[in-house]
């Protein structure tokens, strides 16, 4: 027996989404553009890859167009399944489904694909066990692998991946000035299997700490991760410098 | 013909001045040990394996017991030939040769060894081609290879040697924690082929740093590094901790 084929629809432009809607593509099932909100009442499958700070409007709109038994997914990581408490009530089916390793792994400059590839972690968290059983039957469909986590520990721990990557990033800067200097053969290999945040992410991340040793690494870390992406001109960097240079004269 | 093999003394107890005795002394060097900076009259290679700091009291009251022709050389990276201007004035050649890759990779919890072993590769500076080719000669029984450099290029690349290494150790302690709260298998390898800087190499590079941008995240990430290897009580990291407060209290 084959496993229903679902119409999914995919809402915001996050990397997430558009491997998700590949994915599930390649699997049979159908990803159905959507041209408003209004559409998603038309497929089975939601899927809301949208940032950490559109998620509650994004939620709150779309929720009229909800109606009972079909599935809702958001791919923030630091929020958990209340966030899509208002498509909830109109009796849907909620997940918080967001990938933490293997998406980017190797696509960072000075980082290299470790040999091993890292297989695909999915942090999930559902209000009920269908919820979690649909969400482990899409996660595995793409080939990934889940680890359950509550509402509650999601936000901090979106922080901790946020932090290891801007760290990993800043390090492979450091090597690649080494590198330069004529020190180095190379470049190394700084594995990181994680997933890039988003700059919005990033700046949710630090709202969540409470260590202020955490809290003082994490802002340390970012501007500079900004100042290095800023030099390759990558997207976010000059707003992560912004939010760093207010964050620091509060 | 076999190379002359010399009798050879070290001063101080930087972990470099050991490799270096271990390896002169397999290539059929005698490594004699001095009692006394008066002992060192008696050899003709003089290793200070000293901190930055101690180096210019060592060599002003080493200077005395020196004689003509015989070879002086110390180990730390910041520093030039005209550190040991004292010894040199009373006709030593002088050397300063610092290992910059390869000696620690691997020793650090969190890195592992990368496959390839990464060639130790040694910054040089000498006032003339006689301690040069005497350095060459040293550090290929060594097995290593020599990059040459000025006095002046050499405290500036020792603070970004001291920032990669520091860099790499701030992100490897950050995906280990990634390990811990399940989201990696297991921390990622970070292959780091630097060589590990003492708590005095990192203060003394950042006095010499100039771009602001740079001083400051230096500093940043002394003072993470000093809270992530106090964590697993390293010498150091409180020196290190002190001075970050001290110096960012400026």
């Amino acid at each position: 027996m084959t496993a229903p084929r679902m119409r999914v629809g995919v809402v915001g432009n996050e990397p997430v989404g558009h491997l998700m809607a590949d994915g599930l593509s390649a699997t049979g099932h159908t990803v159905v553009p959507l041209r408003s909100l209004a559409d998603a009442a038309g497929v089975e499958l939601v899927i809301l890859a949208v940032s950490t700070p559109q998620l509650p409007r994004v939620v709150e709109q779309l929720a009229p167009h909800i109606r009972r038994s079909q599935i809702v997914w958001h791919t923030v990581l630091g929020k958990g399944a209340q966030a899509l408490d208002d498509v909830e009530t109109r009796g849907a089916v909620v997940i918080a489904g967001a990938p933490v390793t293997g998406m980017n792994t190797g696509l960072v400059p000075g980082m290299s694909v470790s040999e091993e590839p890292v297989p695909e972690r999915w942090v999930v968290t559902a209000l009920d066990e269908l919820g979690e059983t649909i969400a482990g039957l899409v996660v595995g469909e793409l080939g990934g692998m889940v680890t359950v986590r509550t509402d509650a520990e999601r936000p901090v721990l979106a922080a901790y991946v946020n932090y290891a990557w801007m760290s990993a990033r800043v390090a492979a800067h450091a090597h690649a000035a080494m590198a330069e200097l004529g020190l180095l053969e190379d470049a190394p290999a700084l594995d990181t299997g994680l997933v890039e945040p988003s700059a919005s992410d990033i700046i949710a991340g630090h709202a969540v700490l409470e260590d202020p040793g955490m809290r003082r690494a994490y802002l340390d870390v970012t501007r500079r991760y900004a100042e290095v992406t800023a030099e390759t001109g990558e997207p976010g960097a000059e707003e992560l410098e912004m939010w760093a240079l207010q964050e620091e004269t509060r």
